[in-house]
């Protein structure tokens, strides 16, 4: 690595000259007139053809109970594939539901059912409280924030840390508002920065007292199995530890295959007590006749088993491994020791967390953007788009191929160092 | 025909004897203990098999402009499927969004968007009126009662006619009472009675004054090209005749291949004013990252083009029209001049309906679901499933085999019969 000072300890003339060499990077950089995309987390190409295979699938059209898989019914998912994702999960089977192609519609419904009716343990509809807010550790999945917007619940944020949400900042604001009916997580490599929530945060999470009688968290555990390094770490049991301290209802969690085969054709599930679980297919059997069995039949015999999509996993590992390898090496080369931007080195998920200067992130993506690199809005990361710190930048280096992200990630670290420059000379 | 005098017109003595006669056929029946099910629209076997060459498609994963139908996005669908639905349902290719599995789960979605945040017209969210109403034609399809109820939406019913909803009835219901927010109608080859709405009609409907600014006829056509006869209905162009008459965000139109090519795995479109779209796709986007469009390109690769989908539909036609007939031909031989039963003769669509001597309904389920035969509960057509006058059954023949249809059939005219004499001798 490098040996250089950091840029706040230049001499006025010395950041000047780094000030003259960035520009002129930049000048070159946008000559290039390149056109690169990293705003989102979407698999490749060659990652969505190790499932090619599903494409003739399924054989046959009846599952292991003998039912016609292209008929009607089936509201739970079929029984097969309700039983991989419990043993991937970690939950038991008669907890599992498995439905369409996205989990986030999942997320959605189970927000439009409290809204409109209430849960397990709801005094009234959500809609008819005075006010409904939800913990929203930061940076966290902009959807999310979306959603929650959308439904007019209000968000407070917490830091999100490296062992998952800060639980005495959670602690203080569920305690005694009732008003603040949930939390909504990536507990397992999170979007952004990469962290997976630790037992104890999640013991710590799913038994703290709340105002609240029907308190949910929203485990959005998109990425349980989406390893980067040897070390697949696994995802604390939050059925189970909610079950144990007594608030068996407290968590829903929610999973996909949409990056594990097709980002848009994959199915999605959900995990929750069996009274969470009943209440959901009540609500859900007014709105469907059952989900898409086919699809599912056709992933059942892809993976075979649970073991399978785990060795599927790992084919995914080798294609996106590099590419996280290439956004360390860019931004180690361009601004180690600079301390004007520090960033995370996930070892699982889609995202790296890239904080820079404070005040300069909205600067950065401009830069990049003119420069012919697009990148997540600075903000996004957080409720309404508003990072207070102006610093936070979302990186997803998995859908362009390996040299855009090389060549992209080159150019967003000038940009950051650029920006850094401007804001130390103003 | 045999000539049969009508039940009412015997003596005592002639209808005692009649009422014998029909226990000694039902103590017959009972003795074969049948187990036969006409409760629910469903195909057959034979039905999805038409289909089965989906299961090894599609070819290649790109849809006509080259995108990668395996990953996120095209919350509309794919351009080539809303296309061919915009012909199949003679509606614009703008107005068209392609979906998931289930046109259940687009109208609840609808429904959902306008009690959550109301839609194009709204003053405020339904969820903030102080009562919502809906007018149904009755007998009706189950599934939009049951949806309605769970919502807490009011049902106020007109009858349905043989060229579609009372007309008088609906515009006395709508046009002083601002709380009636909507209608919902299976518009051709109904369920349960198989009428189709004529044009008049839904001119009528589409441009009647009416309280509410925001009043939407949840336009259900799900048996829109399921015809089972040579005349091939066209179904009145509700959202051109809406447009013309300035109600253009009245009609919300919905349709599906579920009773086309697989009943749980096909594919499901609405069709609506640019500016409902607008409003249902801004709401949708916080659910969803977009639909299953493998599937779609799967349904567009099977079926070539509009054309390939009606005459698939000829092929199904070939395979239920029989079952149907034998629906009429049982009816008929059993109960033909006696007056205690009247029965639809569909043209289309998936039902018949048969309607009974008042208050014998409960009892001729009761009676067949003794003998082994399943049919849809008494009162299952109307809200909350009270029939008022305790006379409509619904028969969904198309399920089981036609062997099946014709046993079932029979046994369930001898129930009729039965209840009837029962209830004269009573």
């Amino acid at each position: 690595m490098t040996e250089r000072a950091p840029l706040s300890s230049l001499s006025a003339d010395e950041l000047a000259a780094f000030l003259a060499d960035k520009q002129a990077a930049y000048a070159e950089l946008k000559d290039r007139g390149l056109s690169l995309d990293l705003t989102r987390g979407k698999p490749a190409s060659d990652q969505l053809d190790l499932s090619e295979a599903l494409l003739s699938l399924p054989t046959g059209h009846t599952d292991r109970s003998g039912a016609d898989v292209r008929n009607y019914g089936g509201l739970e998912g079929l029984l097969e594939l309700r039983e991989m994702f419990a043993e991937l999960l970690g939950v038991e089977t008669a907890q599992v539901i498995c439905g369409g192609n996205s989990s986030l519609t999942m997320m959605h419904q189970a927000l439009t059912d409290l809204l409109l009716w209430g849960g397990p343990g709801s005094e009234r509809a959500w809609k008819d409280e005075p006010v409904v807010k939800f913990v929203c550790p930061v940076p966290g999945y902009d959807r999310h924030f979306s959603m929650l917007a959308d439904f007019g619940i209000e968000m407070v944020t917490v830091p999100m840390n490296e062992d998952g949400p800060d639980v005495e900042a959670v602690r203080a604001l569920v305690a005694d508002d009732p008003s603040v009916k949930g939390l909504w997580i990536v507990p397992t490599y999170a979007n952004p920065t990469g962290a997976t929530c630790s037992v104890e945060v999640a013991t710590a999470l799913m038994s703290m007292p709340t105002a609240a009688p029907d308190f949910r968290v929203f485990w959005d555990n998109a990425y349980a199995l989406h390893h980067l390094t040897d070390t697949e770490v696994k995802s604390a049991d939050a059925l189970s530890i909610a079950a144990a301290n007594g608030h068996p209802d407290r968590p829903i969690m929610f999973a996909s295959t949409s990056k594990i085969t097709f980002a848009g054709a994959g199915v999605a599930v959900m995990a929750m007590s069996e009274t969470n679980k009943a209440w959901f297919l009540k609500h859900l059997g007014m709105a469907s006749i059952g989900p898409d069995k086919v699809n599912h039949l056709r992933h059942v015999q892809f993976f075979g088993d649970a073991d399978g999509v785990r060795a599927h996993m790992r084919k995914h590992r080798e294609l996106i491994a590099p590419k996280f390898a290439a956004v360390q090496a860019a931004l180690t080369a361009e601004l180690a020791g600079l301390e004007v931007a520090e960033w995370t080195e996930p070892t699982g998920g889609y995202f790296v967390n890239l904080d820079v200067m404070d005040g300069t992130a909205t600067r950065v993506v401009q830069l990049a953007k003119e420069a012919g690199i697009a990148l997540t809005p600075a903000g996004a990361s957080f409720p309404h788009g508003q990072d207070p710190r102006d610093r936070n930048i979302r990186l997803a280096p998995t859908f362009p191929p390996l040299e855009q992200v090389e060549t992209a990630m080159a150019g967003v670290a000038t940009c950051v160092a650029l920006a850094a420059a401007e804001a130390l000379t103003r």
